[in-house]
């Protein structure tokens, strides 16, 4: 039995807030245990330089964490002058997951901006933002369209992630801070509703994995992300 | 009539949630309309140099704004990579508040560390953050009490904040964004229960302002804090 | 009596000295005491972005201070890499004191730069700053004219800057340094020829003070920017 | 058939040049194609504060590119100021996978940093600052036991890496940079000697890839890596 | 006859202020025509980490420009938050001239910080530096003698500094910013009294020059350096 | 007899590899003994802001050493945030050189950028880097010529560079790192191929010297760049 009591295959209790910002064209507060991220989505007319006059649009991340949303507290990072490289990965992650599932053609020169801000951090603070990134980026679609600037929202295929890990040489699904800290293996992974895998990035923080177990570990990230799935619809009234 | 509907010396409606976090030693996460600021607060073994072998602690705050936050969103600044002259301003103003009111020679070598983070704004983030900052204080103090690290958490006064603010030839009680952008004069008061003035900052922003506006203001917020004061009470269940 | 053997009501020796700069549109040395400060005024074409295309012109500041211009040396803000919050605070005073007093709409789209640089300091270097400040931009204004660039100089109304603070019980006015270091209560005012407040912004270091207290604060403040401002006139030659 | 005429699962000749430079304590050219990486091992007494006292060692490593290594020249980062996100990911993947098969507990409290700059860039630079890095690695701590400061350089398990992707619906190995611009998926892979998995990491970039897709890749790598591990082995004398 | 009527081998009027700043170990406002310079000299207790427990001190220098001391504004070095390359430059050249002149070893560990701003340039500013730098170092020498901290203040070389150059074929001393602009070569010199050459850097701007040039060149710096220590003796009643 | 065994006028040994890197329009490998520096000239379309519309191109220079150049690891500029004061005097020195033999206004609004790389360093790495980077720079006027970019690379002068030293008395000729750290003086200089100065940088450091021992290193550096131009020559098939 796990550290929360959970079965090997559980995720912790998952609640989802649609747009508890006022001002944000889409966002969403999703909370995975004691893992809290405010995420917003934001619009901005135009393209990166590299995107101007392509008709398509653009899809980006930043992501940053309250410094007392953990256990002891961390620097804030505006104040020590930059990013720490953590973040900067955390924040291409999201951005790369979201851009992967969007028909970015269908866009037009437009600039989506979503914002994974974490209240509180037990662990899978990257994977609840692209859970919840995908929430606040389609309600943002949706306010696109009530605004004419885009025809459908349907131009995002679902997308979720959660994290696996080895401990005590057992797979377990949706790591809480303390397995993640024990675990020998960490393993998230982004996966579609048709269980493509958009991202996977696995580590042998202390030994190497064999394939095996990474097989284990993905199948249980797969029936992870289906039921992430289905709440996010659930969530989006889909 | 406001462009809210209030009235001259009304404030917008209030709510504080007590210990929103897990982990903070204190926290609070204060309303005053749609402006929402997540008042954390940390402690920490050990004081500023200036004040080792001193005796006593330090108190001091750190804010920030969600990018989106705002109506439009702003640059984050952690990737900006400074805290710009608006952030800084804040922040001393916050701490210098807290500590005014706090008898720190009798806190010991520990210091606590105020987070305001501004999750959402309309108008007045700084004087929201410490009407809340003092009960994430208030909430810290006790429990360094109950660790054996303090005798009484009764080492600080009460203190709240308001803005007041002239606007049509009118004396405004608690500015929103959009009264705030369109005053002459803007004026932060800072004040303890018993009337005291800890901090008091006025802006002619278009043009200067007479003593005679001036004592108006203050009349209003003086009320205003009042009102914050009992509902602080309220909240610590004193 | 005081340190210096000041009265309560006393300012210390004051002298400037007009256009000190060779190349600078408008200068001024201001010495308040020990207190010395360097400002020049910079007539850029232009203005930011906001303002583009609306035909008025803007006012904005810097500050420093150079490393020893104090008792002990201070480090190179330049060096650091950063300037402070007390730097930034400063300097966004400067800036919207000279401009609350000025009609920019008059002034075209040019932007008048006023560099604020301490050579020695013993407390109210921000004040001295705003009050030689606005001689600088007087003459950088009456270049203007001789360039044909403005029609008239008289778009600025005299402003003048002082602190006042509460030691032992009594309102002091012009602290110096040490006065400063002790003083309960400080207490800055920047003021118009006609009595209107520009800015106002007290802080309680230790405790908090009353409105009384305030009140006769702000007296002594009005008397010696009265003075201060005749001085300017003065040193202007109007 | 393969842009450069290599069948799907052959890699680009590669050539390791052992110590070439005369200060490290260990050092490796490696080039992989058109990719050459200069990777250098510096032993360093003492280790980062989390490990004091603890009788472990400690490896770390920095990523570097020079501005012309590439096809367009890029900005040079310590010109910029920063690190960027992609550096900052990459010295992270190349320290973790080091740290991953070295048994840190022999090693006494020293620190070794590798660095891997590229001084030509043909796609898979992070991929060979792993296997180059390994070498390096190797030949520091051979020169540690030279030193008396180690009694094996045996505590490291060999580790190398590949690049696979998927182009035109066919898995290849070891892509080069135009390859990689074109690949649907992109997929990164660091293993050991007995096929244990250290590090993977696979990117979707235009959209997501099967299991059986990741499988494919994954043979390819597997084969990959056997030949790498065994060139190094030539190349270490072992 | 030059552009402000000087002869070839004429310097600029030259005068001293010693010690005009109150808080300042020594001091020295040097003007060499329209080039002002403020040189402070700041001491400190204890020595840079590689001088620990040498029993020698330290001399070291920092410059700046006030941003309006120039024909048009420079932008802040403070708020751009970075030194540029040409100011890293000058104070280096400082630094390295009063150590070479200076027996450091007799100076005990302490620091001797030599602050040169510039608060008017018209060419020749880290000339300008060196020379009334040395004043500044002098001065502060007798404080420490005064202090008990140093026997005596002769423990330093005379050492001035003059800009020579080349314009119209025609060798000229002491350069004003125009001249410097056209000047093919422009050449620094650092003497010392005995003419030993303490630094020597030229550059020939358009197009290189022949030695015969460099000689006339070193012939009328020498004469120049003279005259400047025969002021500094001067200035320090020698 | 010296560290090494050479002569005093001997330089150390001397290898050449024109255009090592794949992708630059010119580059050099240059070897001066234990010295060895990677040079890169990259061209770009258009100029610096003050030279639009000129008609003229520019030529600018970057500098860096990799990390483990040295006898002791130094740390990277790119991960401490910014370039060292030395690093940004050697890349102006570079840049000025190669700018002052170069007709610019024949190169047409192009801009030449010349990155020295120090892959290893033996002493005299500032002087490499002009010797090898007028190398890349003619290739690079060669692939400009091919890409009929360019009438003729004819517009470069030959230079180069030496640093020459004091020590024990005796003038040295191309100076190690353990003689350059030991000389009274050390003196660089860039010349021409008909023996014009371009850059001369001399300086006591330990103690002033005297003209005659200019003269007598000047000598020394005249024999040794002559040689130098004759090996650039060669390398560039001349």
């Amino acid at each position: 039995m796990r550290i929360d009591g959970r079965d090997a295959d559980q995720m912790r209790e998952i609640s989802v807030e649609k747009n508890p910002l006022k001002y944000a064209e889409g966002s969403a507060l999703i909370k995975v245990g004691n893992t809290h991220v405010l995420c917003a989505a934001s619009v901005e007319e135009g393209v990166p330089p590299f995107l101007k006059n392509s008709g398509g649009g653009w899809i980006t991340a930043e992501y940053g964490m309250l410094p007392r949303a953990t256990f002891s507290r961390n620097a804030r990072e505006a104040a020590k002058g930059k990013q720490g490289g953590r973040t900067l990965e955390i924040q291409r992650l999201i951005g790369r997951s979201l851009r992967s599932v969007t028909d970015m053609s269908l866009l037009g020169e437009q600039t989506i901006r979503i914002d994974c801000d974490v209240l509180q951090a037990d662990g899978g603070t990257r994977v609840a933002s692209i859970t919840g990134g995908y929430i606040a980026l389609m309600e943002a679609l949706k306010t696109l369209v009530g605004r004419n600037r885009l025809s459908t929202a349907a131009i995002a295929e679902p997308v979720a992630a959660v994290s696996v890990g080895l401990l005590g040489g057992k797979a377990l699904l949706d790591l809480c801070y303390e397995e993640d800290s024990k675990a020998l293996v960490d393993l998230n992974v982004v996966m579609t509703a048709s269980g493509g895998i958009v991202e996977i990035q696995g580590t042998g923080e202390d030994r190497p994995f064999s394939r095996a177990d990474m097989d284990k570990m993905l199948d249980l990230a797969e029936a992870g992300i289906k039921s992430l799935i289905a709440l996010q619809q659930e969530a989006l009234g889909l």
